[in-house]
């Protein structure tokens, strides 16, 4: 029986948005350098064997964002193996008390011009070749027919299922809302209507004055460890203003996006060593609902080597670092 | 532009529980033979180097179960490393906006004496007593104060988590209720005020009559393929009757969920070739509330390779084999 508190080996932190408990390792948490202990699988496509080195990509690239000197920088390829394709008709049916329709969407994958360099090693004008390309893509995607949500996400490293090394993103544009995300639209939803504001905003005004989770901020973005994070070294970039929809963002919204974004991932990459990592956008579907509640952001996921002997099953998932020491770790990485 | 319906790459299943849906690839499914191509990554660490072969396990074990012969077949042992632990006060807190309490629990880890022999390839009277403890723990642990909610769940292979390769089950008591579980038990609630009935007997009631997904079955026990299965080969045991909590089972009904357990662990281990898996169990919480309208099950997930170039982030994941092939697969498999 453990009896001094200082002992005990975790605690519960409730998500705003989902109110969901997060358990946080605290007596046993490991230091933030011991995450990079372990470097990660690489692989090595040489350029001439890598699909997206390829002349087809350009060819069949359906957009593309150029540089400076006129030369592309990043185009959009339809995938070859599409999870989702165009079709004419979502043919709802159904089986019995289940529910069926065809996976009628786009699939395309986002890839930058260069075999190896990767988008934490991108300048901030590179990275915001990317964002623009990924808007003019939404822009594009939100007005097709079955269209109801448009999920941009990055996988890098094989440990965070990227197949190919050659830095890509991709968009998938669905006929339906993924669960993560209708799970955070109905807990914004939930506080708006018990509280009269935006969870999102109430946590960004929190976290703006408790300072202890910024990891970095401009004039219009906030790089924070959330509060109840639920992998070691989660990292948030939200608007500071409430915006519900990332495909609004202006010119030089887009400016300040791109600052925020590179220094989280050259933190992450910096500090943990180039951990493979996911990232995705969360915001307001495309669907014609009202989701003026909802406040858009981008979600950083490292994928740090696990605490031996803690790999827990059935949904719950232990965090080993305590976001304000995540923070602090990231902030002071340069 | 794909025309052809046929060759859509996709289906999307609405889960009748949590109203998600899951996607199912169609057009470029696996075989299912193919998905055990890739054997699994073994370690071997040698009985005498065995943690949960050392003495101190049977002198610290809180609880056990013996063979025919009186020698002990499956122990409880309080994790050394818990990730809960025993305490007097959850001490909630807010900060800000946020809610925090201490990690007050109970963290036990459940030990079959036999080195080597997996869950997998034991007779239903050696699966019989594990249950036997798995039943004696919960309803001990159940009656602690804070305890709203025990999850048992076993790790085989370190693809799915297991850090220790001798077999063993994880029996975490927690103050909360798990977010997947709450996710269910609010699906169902919705389900039965919507329908006036169980949204699990609905299934199952199907599924006897449709028969495509039935992997086995015996009196009380039904072994399937879910019709929205979110991983390949993923299986559930469901009690056939109306049947909240797990801890309930009569020693007759205990006999006959081994049965079925071995059956669907067994058919696993030989049709996908001795794959890691996680299983868990989903039952009502003990934490006083009225879940009546629950219906306990075991769910059985196989870690089978990635299909290449297919994974997604973001919340979005694949399926790769249509579950009626996968209960067609398991169910010839012998």
């Amino acid at each position: 029986m453990i009896k001094d508190k200082e002992k005990l080996p975790s605690e519960l932190r409730m998500d705003l948005v989902s109110n969901d408990w997060v358990v946080i390792a605290t007596n046993r948490a490991r230091r933030p350098e011991t995450f990079a202990e372990q470097e990660r699988i690489k692989d090595s496509i040489a350029p001439d064997k890598c699909f997206f080195c390829q002349p087809k990509i350009l060819e069949k690239s359906v957009d593309q964002v150029n540089d400076q000197d006129g030369s592309w920088f990043v185009v959009s390829y339809p995938n070859d193996y599409p999870a989702f394709a165009p079709g004419e008709d979502l043919n709802k049916r159904e089986q019995g008390p289940y529910q069926i329709m065809d996976g009628i969407g786009h699939h395309e994958v986002i890839i930058t011009a260069d075999h190896e360099k990767q988008m934490a090693l991108f300048t901030v004008s590179e990275i915001k070749m990317v964002i623009d390309l990924y808007q003019k893509r939404y822009l594009e995607l939100m007005k097709k027919e079955f269209i109801k949500y448009i999920s941009i996400f990055h996988n890098h490293g094989q440990e965070a299922g990227a197949s190919i090394s050659h830095p890509h993103s991709q968009l998938l544009a669905i006929p339906v809302i993924d669960p993560d995300l209708r799970a955070s639209i109905d807990g914004a939803e939930n506080f708006y209507k018990k509280q009269g504001k935006c969870v999102y905003c109430t946590m960004i005004d929190w976290e703006l004055k408790n300072k202890k989770r910024i990891i970095y901020e401009n004039d219009q973005f906030l790089v924070v460890s959330p509060f109840a994070s639920q992998v070691s070294f989660e990292t948030r970039v939200y608007p500071k203003i409430h915006q519900s929809n990332f495909e609004r963002m202006t010119e030089p919204e887009k400016e300040l996006f791109a600052d925020a974004m590179k220094v989280a991932l050259n933190k992450i990459y910096k500090g943990l060593k180039d951990p493979a990592y996911n990232f995705y956008f969360h915001t307001a579907p495309c669907d014609g609902g009202d989701y003026d509640h909802y406040h858009w952001h981008l979600n950083i996921l490292p994928k740090t080597n696990v605490w031996a002997g803690f790999e827990l099953g059935a949904g719950i998932e232990i965090n080993t670092i305590e976001p304000e020491k995540a923070a602090e770790f990231l902030k002071g990485t340069n």
